[in-house]
């Protein structure tokens, strides 16, 4: 292969992904030691997720478009989840030199056409391009509040309506098909995408729901956070934050909602006499106390993910693992 | 070890992580989905830069005090050099899970240290902590320019002065005395920081004159970057974007000084009769024309670092080298 990126170097490889990406409303954008963006009420939103290979994802089973659209997305989540407009991003992005520059076209395929779809407007507004043993993907996303408070997770008030939008469960699901393939083949992946194409998307290239982040601000939402760890970790959190109780509406609930990773919804909670946004549906309800409830049973499920505990602990050495990096090649995203 | 990241878990890891980091000066801190800091002019410099372990430093030669010192000035600086005054940091880290929580802590440290000594005020605003087979950084910094406009590298002009502030050359002589002990032998490494402490620490732990890129806007600063890749190709880069040529004084310059990479200093361009800042030094001049040029002689060297064709090209494999991951732990940082 002679397109790799340690044939083409960095500048050729720079010169063929920025033209790809989308193009940001930035006051100066990448070229010059920083970026200027705008930050019309004068205060900026800011959050960073990075993707691994291995831990987080495996380059058998993402394309290159999903794995940009994936990191695009998960942190764009972020700034919606603080009822925020996301202005931009930043790129970081690490490869081996082995790396097909096509492959990195690819990532910032994915990249605009989430920013395209999900978050018109925004773009890349700076970036790095290192040389890592394994492809990384770490963005930052920035976002505005156009003159409005921040929606935190302490905000929640005995009495209000606990509602979410986008997909539970899906995701887990489509994951746990990934890793009945067998891991690493190619056959069978092919097959799954064949006839299930739909919930893999859930996995691979998901849908959160961006621009609700800001609908569920302008409806009133008291707290609100994006489901990223399984729903019953994440209304735990609000509940913790907001020293109240969350009751989960069993009748409202499917199958893998609760302890689901991976997500892609947010959750927030509204007053009692506020209509609830169209694209929100009800899940449960504020109440005095502490901690999470079904149908007013305590809930003992832990719906959690930790990547290192968990991570490790979930997929065992293989017969082709080996030490060091190769072994987190066999190791879980989520359970 | 029982105290790695695999055993403690992400939780528990982090909350012994987060108070050491500096107390950054934000709206709204770590602990929601995004942070929100203040923009006070309306506008955000924004500026990510990613180091990975192998490609860009060795654990055998950095303490983790240092690689987070360096991560935190290598950011901080890029805001410098756009006329900005730093306002916080993000921090994406990516450690395998066999990582000693200790390690993180002094990352942490490093971070803080060199944000209380270099840009008071500046903090860790938000992060992410994920595992990944090799430890890697990924900062985001944010500043500010305080109504001031940017200084782009577009802005120097014929009869223009050129002077640096920082060191030149000294990151280079210290990275090649790392590369003379033999890469990992522990012992010729304490040798060297006991020989060659100051010399060693321009690499390993720079000190970047941050404060100066404010104090080089406001002294009329025409055209600024920062000196990452050997002062040659940087100020080749000026003379591109402001379509001038450059002459660089051959009695200003230290042999090493051209083709250094990894100077830590501040490169900018004045007026004529503008009063250069006092901690800047004459280095050359702006003239008509094009490229750059050394006492008005046309300079040759290319001077510049691709990680890419540099990086895997000076670094042939080594007897301890294998595959993949563990290869790159023998490539080169710099030449």
């Amino acid at each position: 292969m002679t397109d790799d990126l340690a044939t083409v170097g960095e500048r050729a490889a720079l010169a063929r992904i920025i033209p790809r990406l989308a193009r940001a409303e930035a006051l100066l954008g990448p070229g010059d030691d920083a970026a200027l963006l705008a930050a019309p009420d004068g205060r900026v939103l800011l959050s960073t997720d990075a993707m691994v290979q291995g831990p987080d994802f495996r380059r058998a089973w993402s394309t290159p478009f999903e794995l940009g659209w994936k990191a695009a997305v998960t942190n764009l989540i972020d700034v919606a989840a603080m009822g925020g407009r996301p202005t931009g991003l930043l790129v970081a992005l690490a490869a081996p030199g082995e790396t097909p520059v096509e492959d990195l076209e690819g990532i910032a395929d994915g990249l605009a056409a989430a920013c395209a779809e999900l978050a018109p407007g925004v773009g890349v507004v700076g970036g790095d391009l290192t040389r890592s043993p394994v492809l990384a993907l770490s963005i930052t996303v920035t976002g505005s509040l156009d003159g409005r408070a921040p929606v935190l997770r302490s905000g929640a008030r005995p009495g209000d309506v606990l509602a979410y939008s986008g997909r539970l469960g899906l995701a887990a699901a489509g994951l746990r098909l990934l890793f009945a393939t067998g891991e690493e083949d190619a056959d069978a992946i092919a097959a799954l995408r064949h006839r299930h194409g739909p919930l893999l998307a859930e996995q691979l290239a998901p849908r959160p729901p961006i621009a609700d982040g800001v609908r569920a601000a302008e409806g009133g939402a008291t707290a609100m956070l994006d489901v990223s760890d399984g729903l019953a970790l994440d209304a735990r959190r609000i509940a913790e934050a907001s020293g109240v109780r969350i009751d989960l509406d069993a009748a409202a609930l499917a199958p893998g909602d609760l302890d689901g990773g991976e997500a892609h919804a947010l959750l927030a909670t509204f007053g009692r006499s506020t209509p609830i946004p169209a694209t929100f549906r009800v899940l449960g309800r504020v109440l005095d106390g502490s901690g999470l409830t079904v149908g007013g049973e305590p809930y003992a499920g832990r719906g959690g993910w930790d990547p290192f505990v968990d991570g490790a602990a979930s997929s065992p050495r293989t017969a082709t693992g080996g030490t060091g990096a190769a072994d987190s090649e066999n190791t879980a995203v989520s359970p």
